[in-house]
């Protein structure tokens, strides 16, 4: 009864639209944690934003603050945020006066626990808008609650406060949107039930930030500068970094779940540089379009390993976790507040590009940015100091959105004078006058063309506008999510055992968190220094391989990513051994999934392999054609003879698909195939073959109890497999045991079973293929990882 | 009889070795050119100081000035100069006195004009000999002379003046060696005449500058730290730079005949980039290891093009040309005083690091250097202002030979304390103190390691002390000079009707000389000032690309090398809509070696080639393996599929050899290959088919009176050749026209006569394949450059 006074009030009053402006129809806003922190730091303030926008839009507004407090205190909670909300100075005091007195009126606060109280929400909406003949155009629902109550609300929506057909409904959420890959996926799952997509807004608050927002539309209008530079062939490297001076003091029982990745790096670090990195989508403004590319720049991002970042905790903050949640003295954490993340695309536009993401906690500064660093193409023949400012094509060339805070203390948008002077929509973004004295990224600031914001807008004011207005390109949808979680997991994961380097915080990190890129990842520049040693922290120098003995043969064991990485420098050090010895190095190798992180390691860690002088063949193949998703050669090609510059005359596909037909036995492609090594590999022995072994024991294409291959002629076989595609060609056990190496690769658990059984058998072909591997005079090395091994 | 006298003299005072000692053998030292002015300037000096240091090296020597004046004023000339021989400051002055009296006493003036001047010179040796009992270890004739007179005194060296049998023949020999490939090559051939390889010393006397002498060696000392670092993944560029402020005033009848490249580039400044970049032998003080590790770093470079420089001619040069040269007033130089050349390797090591070499007069500073300036791999985390001096990783990385003059005033050798402290050898080279107030490529001088020698030398006296002691490696053999020579004769020819950009000298040329590198070459990064420009010139830009018809189709008409560049770009076009169109682009690509140039051209130049969806086809194949150097495919891969990133799939050699065999008919190798094309290619309608013609106007290898391939099916065809090899594949005329595009490329003046016939016949394919292209419903265009058109 309250709500439809205050309406009649307002109406009153005439700062209310008329009936027949209110055309529009009503929207309900309900607050869903009205009293909580972000609410009253930034969500009122973005509510009461939009009301003093959109108060004369046609809508009518109703807003509903949302608590598990009782109706008595929870009012007087919610009423003591709304007293002290501010008027913005570009405001006219009077009219925001009268305003801010409007919407206190149209706010209301509301009891939500249990499906009674939900109900009655529901009611009380419709009978205000019975009661004032308004139509209803909408209802948000902005979840500013914890996530494990997000299922139980959702419901409660669904169930009981859908507006009816022809009004739409909008679910606002906050992250943490799950802490992994699985876990996102199941609170997908679960809000999929309640929710259709275009439903949900999921909040990144970096969207809103007004540099950030600014990404695309800077590219777009910038399009004919941009074009011709954005690649990698002028781009040198891209930084994303948002540093905080604070810590985590009082907040660890949140940040110790989740720590700097998960907090900083998988949303608004990653966004960010999706924003700089995506092909351009032709109309910018279109969420389907941005997302589609979006999802499209991820699929082209290189997997991250456990080399790709380094990680760092500043020195308090284990002593804060032990106080905050009363643990025990002697558990560690080892969640890092700090990241450096080396991250890398090998689409064609930017193969080779760094893209540098950091952020961390208790650093000597406060500030954001997303900088985009130009190559030094030019040769200034006058030397240096007779150089003008500003102008030279020598100095650096950037681009940089500035988030804000830092020295520059608003969010700006900075282009290299040397560069060209960007063109700015002048309705939102005016340049700034040069504070001569400033230095930024080492230049002083009248090397920049500098614009600042016209009107500086909190990033939550920016984001309810958008909700209301239906932008969801500045949302997260879930694709999106799961992209960015999918991408980031692998890292989580192999992180998760390694102690970040401890720092002191502040200004005396000095050069303790300064990092470079190594062998396709990142270290720390310099070496731990002693006395701030974790003592019980183990350095990943430590993981190193285990060398023993399997079936009497050496034996390197470690996690499966050392030994990955151990394997790799085996056979490049082969490689060159060979090359120095014949000039040549003829390499064998399998097919099937394991070898794949392999393959991608050799291409993108082993600059110096002699891949000119590499011999490629296969060990087998199936029958289909090359080009068919099953073929050996194919994931062969994609994960390595693709990035590599083996010449083609040296690549040996096998040959299962002669005279446009697969494996057939009159093609002789078999034999073709044995010919072709004779000729080419000295006394038909491979410098190196590469072995897997499979849960049945077989190995290469030579399964148990083939009537082929098993042994005989060092020849070239077709072989059927127990399952699908069942044709495949080998090379043959005989063939096999000539080579000077032979290494098998065994990765996984599901291998277990597999290596105890062959640590006890003999000599046995016929049951278990892979026993028969046993090079005449070369030698044979076991990789397994410690999971084929241990379990 | 004089020089018996003084030698008693000498001998009497005892500085002189006793016989004893001398049993090392006596060395004659000739000097031809003795008053001239690089004589006079350091040649003297030089022998002065080779006298001083090896007075008690066990040999005993004699100098003989020789010119071409009198006896008379030829020994008064010459005798003034040595007058005039300093005493080195580290020299005690009284030795040096004593040692410069003894110098004067053997040194003698001689008239060498005819030949019998020559047999005259040749008995005195003898006879003092004879007289003094000494044995001859050998003869040194410098040639400072210019080089038109080297094959006569060479013919008469040879002729009357060898030692004999036992002691050796070094004749020092000065640039220039040559102004172009051909008549380096004349002179040689001539040189070859008289004496051995092993008898020639070239001088280059930048091998002799301190600071490039001691490439090598840092680079071997070094080898611990660089062999990480030295290479593409570290390095962003190397810089060798020769800046003067003087002009060529008064040299310009030399200059004007050279020019900046082949007076500093050519020689010294390529010289330097090849220590820095060529492997680094095993031993490198062996001179043959040197060379070929040189000559294999020249066969790595990339071509150059016109493109690949920029020149310039400052102002005041085409006045004193002309007040020097009494030219007419019409006649303008075009004679570069400026160079800024990019050099690329395609080594694996090198691959992507530009190479910049820049020289020239009536610059803003004398300085020379060689600089390597290393990439940024690091993200410092600490903010800007608070890093300290010298090591933080994010300040600039560099290793700079300073060859002398400039800031620093001294040969130098500098390393960025970020990069590692070298090893240098005491004896020669000591740390030099910072002088904190100077700052050298934008860094302050306390930023670097820095070392200057002990003691400073002349080039001359490095290099006569190292023709004495027979080192090799700091001149300039054979094999270096020519293949030198070939590197950069193409851009001289092709840069020969270019006229240079005109600066106005010393520090006003500002940013007017400053370049860029641009899709693949350099380009001036201002616009051609409009009150500079030269009115008779025509900018590069104007050699516009001329379309007219030719055979009633389109005719594309340029120079060669704006014709492959404009048929680069209608290729890459087509591509891009063809893959617009049907995803995919199916290019058919003749052999022979007009299209290396176009495929060097579209490796290099064309980074948006949609590659990943193109299929690349044979128009024609011999039948040789496909390793053979005479294949087709050989050639495309190595000059083109090697450099991009086309699938393996997507490549289509012809099957000339099938079961190991050369198109023999019943593996039916052409009906196979017809099939594939069926397959793949819709309506077996190739995108573009390129094409060339021969001078009896064969095209593919479509020969005049073929039995195959000239009408009937549009298939794939064996044909015979005329010439070597006789066996070839080849589309058949009605399959090529099937083509939505064909282009023909005709270069050269051998073509002129083909075309003029072509030009006047009809559809007569019998006589001439090429008459028959004629695309049913696609597009003929000739691309043909001025030489096949005009003649």
């Amino acid at each position: 009864k309250m709500l439809g006074r205050v309406l009649c009030t307002v109406l009153f009053v005439g700062a209310f639209p008329s009936p027949a402006e209110a055309s529009q129809g009503h929207i309900s806003v309900v607050l869903l944690g009205a009293t909580g922190d972000l609410a009253k730091k930034y969500l009122w303030q973005g509510l009461f934003q939009l009301y003093m926008d959109q108060v004369s839009s046609g809508h009518s507004f109703t807003f509903h603050g949302a608590a598990l407090a009782a109706l008595e205190p929870g009012q007087r909670l919610m009423f003591d945020v709304l007293k002290k909300l501010s008027c913005p100075p570009d405001e006219a005091p009077n009219r925001c006066a009268v305003l801010k007195d409007q919407f206190l009126k149209l706010s209301q606060y509301h009891q939500l626990k249990t499906a009674e109280n939900y109900t009655a929400l529901n009611r009380e909406i419709e009978a205000l808008l019975r009661q004032e003949g308004l139509k209803e155009a909408g209802r948000i629902f902005y979840f500013s609650v914890p996530p494990f109550a997000y299922t139980e609300i959702a419901r409660h929506i669904n169930g009981s406060c859908r507006p009816p057909a022809g009004a739409w409904l909008r679910v606002v959420l906050e992250k943490p949107f799950g802490h992994d890959l699985a876990s996102a996926q199941q609170l997908a799952a679960e809000l999929a039930g309640f929710f259709r997509e275009e439903e949900m807004y999921r909040v990144d608050h970096y969207l809103g930030k007004q540099a950030v927002a600014h990404i695309l539309p800077f590219r777009d209008q910038n399009r004919q500068f941009l074009d011709p530079i954005w690649n990698q062939h002028h781009v040198e490297r891209v930084e994303v970094v948002l540093k905080e001076t604070v810590d985590a003091k009082g907040r660890t029982s949140f940040y110790e779940q989740y720590g700097v990745i998960r907090d900083v790096l998988q949303n608004h670090l990653t966004e960010a540089l999706m924003f700089l990195i995506m092909e351009l989508p032709a109309n910018v403004s279109s969420a389907q379009e941005v997302v589609q590319h979006k999802l499209q720049a991820f699929r082209s991002l290189w997997g991250l390993e456990r080399s790709s970042a380094v990680l760092g905790q500043y020195q308090a903050y284990d002593s804060q976790v032990q106080e905050e949640l009363q643990e025990a003295q002697a558990c560690v954490s080892t969640t890092p507040t700090f990241a450096g993340v080396l991250i890398r695309s090998d689409s064609l536009r930017w193969e080779g590009v760094p893209f540098l993401l950091t952020s961390g906690k208790a650093l000597d500064e406060r500030v954001g940015y997303a900088r985009v660093l130009f190559k030094n193409r030019a040769y200034c023949t006058q030397s240096g100091t007779l150089r003008d400012a500003g102008h030279s094509q020598c100095k650096p060339k950037q681009i940089i959105f500035y988030f804000g805070h830092g020295a520059l203390n608003t969010p700006a948008v900075l282009v290299s004078r040397n560069l060209f002077q960007p063109v700015m929509p002048k309705d939102s973004w005016k340049e700034a006058e040069a504070q001569s004295d400033l230095h930024v990224f080492g230049q002083p600031l009248s090397d920049f063309y500098m614009y600042s914001p016209v009107k500086e807008r909190d990033a939550y004011s920016v984001l309810i506008s958008n909700i209301y207005h239906g932008r969801k390109d500045f949302f997260i949808t879930t694709e999106n999510l799961l992209a960015s979680w999918a991408f980031w997991t692998p890292l989580l994961d192999s992180t998760s055992r390694q102690p970040p380097r401890l720092y002191p915080g502040g200004v005396e990190n000095q050069h303790l968190l300064d990092f470079e890129m190594v062998s396709g990842g990142v270290a720390f520049t310099l070496a731990e220094p002693a006395e701030l040693l974790n003592p019980s922290g183990q350095m990943p120098s430590d993981f190193r391989a285990i060398q023993s003995k399997f079936r009497q043969s050496p034996l390197v064991s470690a996690w499966a990513e050392d030994l990955i990485s151990q394997l790799a420098s085996d056979m490049e050090e082969a490689a060159v051994r060979s090359v120095a010895r014949s000039g040549q190095f003829h390499l064998a190798l399998s097919g099937g999934s394991s070898p794949v992180v392999l393959f991608q390691r050799l291409a993108r860690h082993h600059y110096s392999f002699p891949w000119q002088h590499t011999h490629v063949w296969l060990v087998d193949e199936r029958c289909v054609p090359l080009t068919d998703s099953e073929s050996n050669f194919l994931g062969l090609h994609r994960h390595l003879l693709q990035r590599v510059r083996v010449p083609y005359f040296n690549i040996h596909p096998m040959p299962v698909h002669l005279n446009r037909r697969l494996c057939v036995e009159e093609d002789r492609g078999a034999e073709l195939y044995a010919k072709d090594i004779v000729a080419l590999v000295a006394n038909a022995s491979f410098d190196l073959v590469l072995l897997g072994v499979g849960t049945d024991g077989h190995t290469a294409s030579l399964f148990p109890r083939s009537e082929n291959g098993l042994e005989g002629a060092p020849t070239v076989v077709l072989t059927e497999s127990p399952v699908k595609p069942h044709q495949r060609m080998s090379l043959s056990l005989p063939l096999i045991n000539r080579a000077r190496q032979v290494f098998v690769l065994v990765l996984g658990k599901g291998k277990h079973d597999i290596t105890t059984l062959l640590s006890r058998v003999g000599h046995e072909p016929r049951k278990w293929p892979i026993s028969g591997v046993s090079p005449s005079s070369g030698q044979l090395v076991w990789y397994m990882d410690y999971e084929a091994l241990l379990g």
